[in-house]
């Protein structure tokens, strides 16, 4: 198995370099682009793996995510100095959806076929998901209330004061795990559980990790440009676009990585994977761009569309409420993958 | 005792019938039809006692939901023929909000005087209420917030999608708790309970169960009519009617068994009765009969009237704290009652 | 340090007394009155202690709780008699504010500095909770949505109706916790603790708060008037004066009692003041205000604003989650310290 994905890379990687240089037809080179990333995620999931038994779960998957949600960063960033705002917002959207109930949800589903029941630590979850409450429920929520009753200024001095508590209480949610809290909340098993040996040594996998990132980034991007074509012939909408397929390729990679967690019944990186990843998303990425952009031409308020902004609230609400027992099951990713594909349905219509 | 509900029901049962064929007095008649129904009910309460002696409190609040809305079911497809979109909706908020305020919070009350903390299988109760999350959460949200920006005809698609998701999810949901998760969240303490004997055999239990409730379902359709009258006097609104009166009497059998439940100690199966009636009404009901409208001249999409949907929202919410902690007592149930108030008092006003 | 609040309140009552009588400089008397407070405050909070310590955390609580909203109440009617209904509006919705957030965030930080983890009993803080969720998700969100659809009449009868059932349950609350259920849900190691002995005698202590208390009142009066002309020159709206600022003023005494305790390891005490104190504002001096206004010229519906019922909501939401796990850390008091501020940024600007 592990041979197929080396010869997909090997293929993949070349193949893809040479089509965006030479503008191949983007049909084409969107099939090899997603082949490519699928055999380049095999390598990222194997080299979180590694870490995560050398470095511990929490380290290991802030790691995958790190390295996931950079992809992110840089493309909203190119997007943002083109000033095209409402496609940041949008792929800020969907990155949120799409952890929360696509990657929670296929991880859960699939995690939970082979395993009965799986059980994660609950306070390392729960600590995130306070942290995803105060980020959508009141910072996002907060700008929209107020959106209709003070001035346009004034929106923007609201987002940039909001963007800087974000991120003041992202940090100080770092500095809490890793620092004043580290093991505080630990549970007693998770000590004995981390006595296999990784597949590769911690440098040997940082590199893998790093690189198998980059690689997936580039290759995104190109996969990005090819399927507004693509999707043109489709017939498929911007907003959908935006929110839908760019985050489900976007987040592939943390998505693959998720279910090979979960199959290895480590569903405690598959939550810290989708959760954690939605969190840097909404605490980080979100604000670093609101306070980006205002040095640039058109500065971003932190307004998101209405439809945007319900479907992230609603997402919070019911992945809240899945996680919130410390316990996943096939039947729980299945309710998280069926509310992404009515929020899909709603999205593919507007 | 038992022998007056006999009496009550040997004699209600004939002057019941006979007063709907002869047209007797709509006000006389309404004393009647809820007499009869109270002593029907009490069979309902027994046969389901047995039933959930003989087969486990799970299956035995199984029965008693649906033998109760197949009556709901069947009078929302004849007012479904006759186009009656508003009346169906509003029949339906009433189901979910009498369930999980009404029904629960009476039975929490009166159970919760008699013992001074009941206590019931969290882990259940938390699988209907992550669906009940999944359907009024996300499903009826949904297409609220979308009707707005989409055509009439895609709001009907997206209802027709949301519908085949929440039935798809709705068996799985059967599927995860009578085969591939049975018994996997059951307490231990659950098995010593269940060595008592049923007053009634299994096959008999059954057939006391659906003769009771078929006629009650016939006697109900007739109090609704005679109702109409009644209210008429009174000066209510239709939405009045639909929402609280409709719903009250409708929920009266499972009302009941509810209670008896909670008085026998048995919460586990009052908890099931209210939630799971919720939930059938929710995830089952509800998208049958906007798929069957698409065979009828008027299609009726997925889109509650803004109150409607507030109202059960403000119940999903408050019935999920309150069920959360796994513990029942007569405040709990009294927070619960006063909610369903609020909510009949405003809707009369409406 | 005790002897210098003793000086403090030797100092600042007469002289505070002295000012608003003669009329001296508003923004110097706005710094007398501030200290005079904070002296007094530590009188309120080491009687509560020795309460506390002599009744038990929750009659500890209650009073202090009691005494700090007679002022709250008092000031309200002299607004409500004077048809400022809008002020009485805003300073109820502060005061749920900044309870929930700022005197629980403040607590749970300082005494989460100084302690890793501090908990509390679950069962008490859920009781509350779920009386908060009544008071704000149910009753004060169905009369706004309800506003635009029925008459002005309807409205007041509707609040009516829904204040009288609030007040209802409010008591049916303390029936509960000091009658039929004491104790119930009481934890094991809670006896063990109370073995200390109270710095000042049970009578002693009563007089001091209630002295204190009256004082702080009557110093909290004079300073709010004396704060309109210091907001003048700042250039504040009186929606931020009385939704923040005056919040803060009027929950000082509390919020330095809370800290208090928690730096004492007393989290319970905190949670209680916190929680207990918005619980009596939204169920007992809201409905009550409510009631009250009906003998007015102008009576009062229980309709808040868009921006206030939203903040409200969050505030109930993020605590919520926040409480439900029965531990706090300093972590998660900046959090709702975090949520605060971005709530007054944005009434700052509306």
């Amino acid at each position: 198995m592990n041979k197929i994905f080396f010869l997909i890379v090997l293929i993949g990687v070349p193949s893809s370099a040479a089509g965006s240089i030479l503008g191949w037809d983007p049909t084409w080179m969107f099939g090899v682009y997603s082949i490519t990333i699928l055999g380049l995620a095999s390598y990222i999931g194997r080299s979180t793996d590694s870490l995560s038994v050398i470095a511990g779960p929490r380290i290991g998957g802030l790691l995958s995510v790190t390295f996931g949600n950079a992809v992110e960063l840089t493309i909203s960033i190119f997007a943002l100095m083109a000033g095209y705002l409402h496609i940041v917002l949008a792929s800020l959207t969907g990155a949120v959806i799409s952890n929360l109930l696509l990657v929670a949800g296929t991880s859960f589903f699939i995690g939970g076929i082979k395993y009965k029941r799986q059980q994660f630590n609950i306070y390392d979850a729960r600590h995130n998901i306070g942290l995803l409450m105060f980020s959508v429920v009141v910072s996002f929520v907060f700008p929209f209330i107020f959106s209709g009753k003070i001035s346009d200024d004034e929106i923007l001095w609201l987002s940039g004061g909001i963007a800087i508590i974000m991120l003041l209480l992202y940090f100080s949610a770092l500095f809490f795990r890793l620092v004043t809290h580290r093991g505080v909340y630990a549970e007693k098993e998770d000590s004995g559980q981390e006595q296999e040996t990784p597949e590769w040594g911690k440098w040997k996998s940082i590199i893998i990790l790093a690189a198998s990132a980059i690689t997936v980034a580039l290759v995104s991007d190109q996969l990005v440009d090819t399927f507004e074509d693509v999707a043109e012939s489709f017939g498929w909408s911007e907003v959908f676009i935006g929110i839908i397929i760019v985050a489900i390729i976007g987040n592939f990679a943390e998505n693959i990585a998720a279910i090979y967690m979960a199959l290895q019944n480590k569903i405690n990186v598959s939550v810290e994977i989708a959760v954690g990843s939605t969190l840097q998303i909404a605490m980080f990425v979100t604000p670093i761009l609101v306070l980006l952009s205002f040095m640039f031409a058109t500065p971003m308020p932190l307004v998101f569309p209405t439809e945007a902004l319900i479907s992230m609230l609603l997402s919070v609400f019911l992945a809240t409420f899945i996680i919130n027992d410390g316990d996943t099951n096939w039947f729980e990713g299945l309710t998280l993958m069926c509310a992404y594909i009515i929020i899909a349905i709603g999205f593919y219509f507007i």
